[in-house]
């Protein structure tokens, strides 16, 4: 199964494990009959399940795994644990071999990152990976990272990071030139922390091949302002979550409200086509994928509590940025930034 | 006009200014016949306004004032230019002497919380003021402090930001015991910033009497999980525009499915009931203001855009402050726990 494109899954990984990444994958290989899928983890489970989803069986291979890396783990721990014999580890190990050209888990985050960092090694130039999570906006979608890798970037991760969402803003969208910001707490120049107002002074000054429009705040995620927002992963994975809950918080509150009366249930039954629509847009398993950027691999992590629909969204997104070598096309805006930048750093010292 | 409960009003302050602070101040004179209202700003400009507004001005007085601190001006600026003779400075001076009980201001709010500091100076045993939020939640209301009153906040002053806003959730919501969390990017114990987790360990081993219930996430703010979410400034204020932007982005979501076909059109029209409740509980006017806690005295931001129903909202916050001495009741709390945090960082030291 050399020549054809794998995606590698760790099919322990997620709340429900196995039991949703199956069926998952089988409406991935339904979307994506060209590709293969290999399946690491406990083979008696994983075999019963495979013989009731026939379409992916006829192009899936399992790939016995002893250990199971839990979603408590620390990573430390589960490095040591998981280390060569996990069904996480192999996963991103097939990557690394060549033998799969993407991994996807629902497992474990942090893990997940500490494997793929040990094995994949980061692209020359990128001190450290960013999660890169796909916004739904207004004007479409938009790429903002770092929503949870690590906490606190200094200025030069943060252009670090507005290079790789460009490019995967490019891949992703098919834009020429992705517009990119900074999230700060105010788009005048003199607010903001240190680093991010360093980072803008960076942006501005490198005079880099990219579309960099300055700062952005928090509400400009949703209008879609920019294609790329840039930020820390501290305050990335709260401005998701905190969105997330509102999204589902307004959801709730319009169920209650349309409930009240029979007119305005009426109403709703009459209008059921729109809240489908809408449901649909919100629906946040079709936007479901957080890509490990910065990494010798794509490594896709889909949330853990998902189910079989949100976990094929991740393979969707997996195998769009194998489709459009998105790692060469990091790894190639990395080097040519750095070909600006380094030259910049040594006259500023 | 000394005996009776007095609000200073920036007039100035704002993106429209007077336009919209003296209706506002109408629609809160209407709302609470027992208070006075002082307006500071260009008499030129407000006598004329105040004539349109009869129910303000039989229980208003304007203060002229010839400097205006504008929206853009750095704090520093703000501070030099319009000391001791500015619109906002003596608003918040009022509260000073005593000739009012608090200030609301929808001008600058850097120029604002600085002078606010540099005027009323801080509680006793708090380092630094933060901003209080009000948010709606699924399960009412919760207060999230700080949303960018300062940038960064180390372990103790984390556990101040607790004090003070379990303190006002006690006075606000009428709450014996609020539940008090802190925000982080993750609930179990191994994640987070350094800071968060040393707040943590505080706000346990220092046996407040405070209901602290742990981390919570993003999400866990619109959930309602606790009744005050405590975090550092920068984070805050992005986590509260990120949602600010997620219920604008479903409201126009909503519009734009609703408006696709005439049956789905004909149900919005039969739950039009509906959406009114919606909209009215989503409405950001009905959630304005924010307060500066930590502070000698109440001062209340409004948002900048609002309108006149968005700054009556405030004034309403700033006198249900005034109404349930919230300044006392936190100095209060303040002492009590510093009794009980000094000898404990004695030991600790």
């Amino acid at each position: 199964m050399t020549s054809e494109l794998t995606i590698a899954l760790d099919a322990m990984g997620g709340d429900a494990g196995p039991s949703i990444v199956i069926p998952g994958a089988e409406l991935a290989a339904i979307r994506h009959p060209t590709y293969r899928f290999l399946l690491f983890g406990d083979r008696a489970i994983l075999a019963p399940l495979l013989e009731r989803h026939p379409k992916l069986k006829a192009r899936a291979e399992i790939r016995h795994t002893d250990v199971a890396v839990s979603m408590t783990e620390k990573p430390s721990q589960a490095l040591r644990r998981g280390r060569g014999k996990s069904s996480m580890w192999q996963a991103i190990d097939a990557v690394r071999t060549g033998e799969a050209q993407a991994a996807v888990s629902a497992g474990n985050t942090g893990a997940l990152m500490a494997m793929s960092r040990f094995v994949l090694k980061t692209l020359p130039g990128i001190s450290r990976p960013a999660i890169a999570a796909i916004w739904p906006t207004l004007r479409g979608e938009s790429i903002v990272l770092d929503v949870g890798a690590t906490i606190g970037a200094d200025a030069s991760q943060l252009v670090e990071f507005a290079i790789m969402g460009e490019a995967m803003a490019r891949c992703l969208f098919g834009l020429t030139r992705p517009t990119v910001g900074l999230l700060n707490i105010g788009v005048e120049e003199v607010k903001g922390l240190e680093q991010v107002k360093d980072a803008a002074r960076l942006l501005r000054e490198m005079s880099l091949p990219m579309e960099y429009v300055g700062f952005v705040e928090g509400d400009d995620i949703g209008k879609g302002t920019v294609d790329v927002v840039v930020t820390e992963g501290f305050t990335g994975n709260i401005a998701l979550k905190a969105a997330e809950g509102t999204a589902k918080q307004v959801a709730t509150y319009l169920k209650l409200v349309l409930n009240r009366t029979w007119m305005s249930k009426l109403g709703a039954v009459l209008a059921s086509g729109a809240f489908t629509a809408l449901r649909d847009r919100m629906d946040p398993r079709k936007h479901n994928g957080g890509v490990f950027a910065g990494l010798n691999g794509v490594v896709v992590k889909s949330h853990g509590g998902t189910d079989e629909l949100g976990f094929a969204t991740a393979i969707d997104v997996a195998i769009e940025m194998v489709r459009n070598g998105l790692v060469k096309k990091i790894a190639e805006d990395v080097a040519e930034m750095n070909a600006i930048i380094e030259p910049v750093a040594q006259v500023a010292e």
